[in-house]
């Protein structure tokens, strides 16, 4: 495929056209350009540059540029447009797509909005999809999708699909209803094709169907997709209902950003922010865990204190160089027991007891930890220090890793068996508990050998 | 959807039904248990019994399965099943899992197992599997797709389709290929329906059509799929034969297998290994990031014996205590910044100059430092500590976090610019390289102010 290259010339030269109104140069130029590249080029553009570009053409092309932008422009973009402009973008989006955009206006104006959308059954669909959590399988679903009534022949079926096909992007499956609208089954394009035109639905299809309910979490749906490998899901209510479907491409992006929420937790980031995002949104993303690294490190500050004897003997006050290895070695060590663990409940291989795990767990840091402590013996006679104090100090460092790894292990799969998301466990939490503990252990440990 | 759920007791029951070899309970018990939760019940077991229940069935219901359990259990139910059984269970998956599974064999019994294929053309088409790298488009890719050819008619292509659906699970797109075989196009399933049966394919189908070639890596297939939202993509060759197709369901855990690997790295973790993997792989993928931590802390004992003076000022040795609390936060705010760099650099959404970027960084790290600057001071008012050994900590821990913004901010963005990996970046590199800087400047500037 010969990708599309965005560049600053193309930029460049767009913001000269629109400088010069020059509308057919511009649209030639961006004519068979596809609409998740445009949105690139819009997020590079000032917002009524991108105003100008997206009333260029019409809605049936601009609403899917729409759906692609950075949420910071796209909100810019909306704040230009009238309702009446969004209404007909709107329009001619899935529903998922259209009430997304929707959510991210504010209630009154949502309604507005509402209010000039032609089509009633859009705008019904619209104020339903709007009443479900985000993250739900309310949330992600679309009202668009392809069923056939059990009665019907297959003939009824194939005309009755030309029609309801021509809202629908793709037709994965048609979900077969009965009399009340009944979810009971499912039916491919395939067999359609394939079988007698004179049969009925009901002798052909498939009464195996997955399912999910419009109250189910978005990440549960995620897993059972997944999983089961479905390219598209029915979503029923709690009467068993047809009321919505969900496809892949919606679960992919969930996917997408529930890991990147996940990574920027690990890092101590909470919350859905991006590099693009003002500074005081990353400011608030960033703050609270900077903090609990603070009240860590001032906790620390008192432990310290606490052995300071050591620094009157010359011989000993080396320990307090060695602070920052220990307090590297363990908070390494705990994140990487951590994210293991939870990389491992998110994938269900975390198999077995608790207690076996830390058996593992401490095999392995006894492993690891016995090396690094030759490894610190042998520096320790690289630089002339009293041996006693390099075995000392290897043997408090082992020691250390061995309990950041088994704390590291532990938080997540406890966490875990009280419903809290064990990916909180990674990240700060893990590093500054374990660096406290860890020193405390350090020092400690030093004091019943040396002192 | 009522999940299936795993119990212990289930596992139990199936266990003591293999051991009495009661097999008509044991079928009717497992019948119809979906194959991924086939898998997951058979992880649990150990690899006799996982074999007993695979031959309890036939290949068409147990290849599934295959393709969906733990690679370490997998490789051990492979080991026991001869190359016969293992070329009857893979005749029935897709190519590509069939070429997976086959990848994980040596090379002596690969050639054995394709020996015993009794289908020529797949044995063919496995060997050309095999012969691209794993992450590639060619290694991502199954052969079996839906073409047609330009010269057909509607109707002729409705009957090839039922014959080459047969062999195809979904059918996304039929594509539409020359006499040469080259892809100039596709064709949906709707669209074939709604045609009329005398119209030729060359009049209806499509002439724009994305595709990648074989040799592409997986990682850019999975970007242009969620892109321009692809469910299926075809793969040619340099002269643009059709030679396979790549479905959405692959490149969802492609995504996932990445964002594993990402976060791992980000943790500390080298490679592609899980929490059940046997201690000398997981020795292996954590000791050297550990070695990197250790050969930091020892260079910060260095600096910190530099610094030693310190230690005889009664009023000053306390510098010491709150080691510990700058490493964390140079550490802690290194890895945030270059998190949300390395987030933003695979988004696409790290715009503009380096220079920019680097001045927002600098007004965040210092909202930041600041508030928690004042913080410490506070802290040290608290302790009684001497009012201008707190502001000259505070003002210190302020550079310090300045300075770990801009480190962590350009590392990840150098990498990129040089085509490495910018995940590499966060985690340890940044944490380790942070330590020692942090702990470096926070003394030096201590030094100026009070010694």
């Amino acid at each position: 495929m010969e990708q599309f290259q965005l560049t600053d010339k193309l930029i460049k030269k767009i913001a000269d056209l629109i400088l010069a109104k020059n509308n057919s140069k511009l649209k030639k130029l961006v004519n068979d350009v596809h609409f998740a590249d445009m949105a690139d080029i819009i997020n590079l553009l000032n917002e009524n540059q991108g105003v100008y570009l997206i009333k260029l053409f019409d809605s049936e092309k601009t609403s899917e540029i729409l759906t692609e932008l950075d949420e910071n422009i796209r909100e810019k973009i909306l704040e230009i447009l009238s309702d009446k402009e969004i209404a007909d973008q709107i329009e001619e989006l899935d529903s998922d797509d259209a009430a997304d955009i929707l959510a991210e206006l504010s209630d009154k104006r949502k309604e507005e909005v509402i209010s000039e959308i032609s089509d009633d059954n859009l705008a019904g669909d619209l104020i339903e999809l709007l009443s479900y959590k985000e993250d739900s399988a309310g949330g992600l679903m679309a009202k668009e999708l392809v069923k056939a009534n059990e009665n019907w022949t297959i003939l009824k079926c194939l005309s009755e699909i030309k029609k309801q096909g021509e809202n629908v992007t793709r037709v994965h499956s048609i979900y077969v209803v009965d009399d009340k609208e009944r979810l009971i089954g499912r039916l491919s394009l395939k067999d359609l094709i394939i079988a007698p035109a004179k049969n009925k639905i009901k002798d052909i299809y498939i009464p195996k169907v997955d399912s999910v309910n419009v109250l189910e979490d978005g990440e549960e749906v995620a897993k059972i997709m997944s999983k089961y490998d479905l390219e598209a899901i029915p979503v029923v209510d709690d009467q068993k209902h047809l009321v919505g479907r969900i496809t892949i491409d919606d679960i992919v992006d969930f996917i997408k950003e529930e890991a990147e929420e996940d990574y920027l937790i690990a890092a101590g980031v909470q919350g859905d922010v991006e590099a693009d995002d003002s500074i005081l949104e990353l400011t608030r993303a960033r703050l609270p865990w900077l903090f609990l690294g603070l009240v860590g490190g001032l906790g620390s500050v008192f432990i310290l204190e606490g052995f300071q004897e050591f620094m009157n003997d010359p011989n000993y006050k080396a320990l307090f160089f060695f602070t920052p290895l220990i307090a590297a070695m363990a908070g390494n060590v705990g994140v990487q027991s951590s994210a293991i663990i939870v990389q491992g409940l998110a994938n269900n291989v975390v198999k077995g007891s608790l207690l076996k795990r830390l058996i593992k767990e401490l095999g392995l840091s006894l492993i690891n930890g016995t090396i690094l402590g030759i490894l610190t013996v042998l520096f320790g006679v690289f630089i002339n220090q009293p041996i006693e104090l390099s075995l000392v100090i290897s043997l408090s460092m082992l020691c250390v890793i061995v309990v950041a790894a088994l704390i590291g292990t532990s938080i997540p799969i406890i966490l875990q068996k009280r419903g809290i998301d064990p990916a909180i466990a990674t990240g700060p939490f893990i590093t500054t508990s374990n660096d406290i503990f860890g020193i405390f252990l350090f020092f400690y440990i030093a004091k019943i050998f040396l002192l």
